[in-house]
């Protein structure tokens, strides 16, 4: 693995959407009981049905702590590779690579990785274990790595359509947390190079009370070129409501980067979800705070799922509006089987949900890597 | 990856010498301050050394702690790979799996490790961390493991011809530490059915005051089929002449498991090497007792080297036979670059040498492997 200092764009690399073709999806498995109820004992089972299912149609890398490493293997099919990796928590979108591929090849970004907002607003410290993985994982899966440690991005913050339009929020990128040393070109300018994107459509918030400063993740994703999906509420006394209908004026007035208008599908939102005592009880403190407050109003969104290359997996939450939004995406994705995950509520307690524990490694590309390595070593 | 419990021989596997092609070399990158000296800074220089010999050739994975990933990857060229993974030792010849092959895919054995003896008269404690290696090395190589961890066995007390002939030594498989409750019998079977063998040359005993009960990777090494090297004193007041001798005399009186006769090269040893006062200062107690004592002999031999797709690399011990060493070997391996291993005296301290800190991937196998699933993957 070289560690490069050059723009990926200027190398002819860019981001792939994540609705084309995978090579396969990196999770890690939970352990922090201050984010995972009971021992992480819940959150083990629903990781083990999301990586099942993920696993069906594209390799599946789970990276586990040491002491943890039997429990997943035990849990986990035998086609997932349990590799050991040592982490702070269990978000890989937000740590895990980046990558972008020139078509041939695939590179991983190396974003800096500051716990969502660091000491100004972060959710734990300390964060080392996380901000090394995404640069491990690269040589883990033999391809070069991008160091970007010094600007603080972290994936569930950026979305693209694979044609040069990035999507992301002001909230989250322009927080103090973050970068606040640069301006808003500055910003724009840094996601172009790095990620080969001509045009950044800023929204300006993401779902209310979302702890990651409005990750777009939650609020909006692309489902093919100028077309995305936006978490959406009638309900006009829902502090949710102002934000959507912020989201969609803005979306309804802007064209991507190659011009287009933007098709916006509205994905209703469930019912308000609130973590219960029980479910606090089985939390541990984090330096002696609680880690959530018994009716705290957790960030529950549709819009959090993984497109994997058979299947669009889906957050349920034992709601109403569970199977309208299988069926809005089921339309959406015509050639994929949309599944919704039963137990999506306790990835949720955890502060996010399918989207935010998974990071895609794109087709060609990283399998090309690794066929074109091994084959040159064989041919010396 | 699958854990198997079938035996690797009724499914058709083996284990295929050294000396025939590669996928690659595993190794684990210096840590113990028991073990090496001043902070394993000196045998990580020659451990780099010897990787970057090795990487010219084939491909190598080395295996580092959580905390010390960034000084291997700082140390180590771009075309190695370094993933993170514990351990309590580096010696991977004993700790890694030791792989067989169907000539389509490979699949690594999983033995019992308990650092040489265990309770009785193993070399450190605990040994859970280089107990769970192989298994996760299979996962990591994405092939199938098979389940011997009832068995203690390490690598570096074995060597196969790849035509059914085994070579060990009676003072390592019989003693006290390792299987007490089989007899010589039972391990003869065992080893026949995990690693496709017909026939085991028992060898007494392995080099004089090696701790590993005298591996064979020490003393005799198989260069061909029916060739072997075999380290050699003219020196009758050393202990180590009546050792070689025996050995000697069993080797020129035995077939292989094909019935050729063995053609024995002596390989001169260098003179006896003994650890200084200003080395033992650099190395920590173990359980508050010194580790080594200053005027300890080291189990010095040139026999352990290590056989790479492109090269035969040598320890040297700035002795007058160093040369000779390389000069007969180089007659050995005529298609191969014999190379001097020149701090190799920082790895003896250790304990062993380059051979112990090693071991082989086969090839066609293992690249064979992670491409055909790679592809699987990508058809659904």
């Amino acid at each position: 693995m070289r560690i490069l200092h050059t723009e990926p764009s200027a190398d002819g690399f860019s981001m792939p959407a994540e609705f084309s073709e995978h090579y396969g999806c990196i999770l890690i498995w939970p352990h922090r009981r201050d984010s995972w109820q009971n021992g992480a004992y819940a959150a083990r089972k629903a990781f083990a049905e999301l990586i099942t299912a993920i696993s069906e149609s594209e390799k599946v890398i789970v990276c586990a702590r040491y002491e943890d490493y039997d429990s997943a293997r035990k849990a986990l099919p035998p086609q997932v590779r349990v590799v050991e990796m040592s982490s702070d928590d269990s978000w890989a979108r937000d740590v895990a690579p980046t990558f972008v591929t020139n078509g041939k090849e695939i590179r991983g970004i190396d974003w800096g990785f500051n716990a969502w907002g660091g000491l100004h607003d972060g959710l734990y410290f300390p964060w080392d274990k996380d901000n090394k993985m995404a640069r491990k994982l690269c040589d883990l899966l033999d391809c070069d790595t991008y160091d970007k440690r010094d600007f603080i991005l972290e994936g569930g913050s950026i979305h693209t359509d694979g044609e040069g339009t990035l999507l992301t929020t002001e909230e989250c990128l322009l927080s103090k947390g973050r970068n606040p040393e640069m301006s808003k070109a500055e910003i724009e300018q840094t996601l172009c190079n790095t990620l080969g994107v001509k045009k950044i459509i800023w929204l300006k918030r993401g779902i209310y009370h979302d702890e990651t400063n409005g990750h777009i993740d939650n609020i909006c994703a692309f489902t093919a070129p100028a077309e995305v999906v936006l978490a959406w509420t009638d309900d006009k006394n829902d502090p949710q409501y102002e934000i959507s209908q912020e989201c969609l004026d803005i979306l309804e007035n802007e064209t991507d980067a190659k011009g287009r208008k933007i098709k916006v599908h509205k994905l209703p939102l469930p019912e308000p979800v609130h973590i219960t005592a029980e479910e606090c009880d089985g939390l541990d403190d984090m330096d002696g705070e609680p880690t959530r407050i018994p009716g705290e109003r957790l960030a529950a969104s549709y819009v959090n799922f993984y497109i994997s290359n058979g299947a669009v997996i889906v957050p349920q939450f034992g709601d109403k509006n569970d199977k309208t939004a299988v069926e809005i995406l089921q339309k959406l994705f015509p050639t994929r089987n949309v599944i919704g995950l039963p137990h999506s509520r306790d990835i949720l307690i955890g502060g996010g949900n399918i989207h935010c524990i998974t990071q895609q490694i794109p087709s060609t590309t990283c399998s090309g890597n690794l066929r074109i390595r091994s084959l040159h070593s064989l041919q010396n």
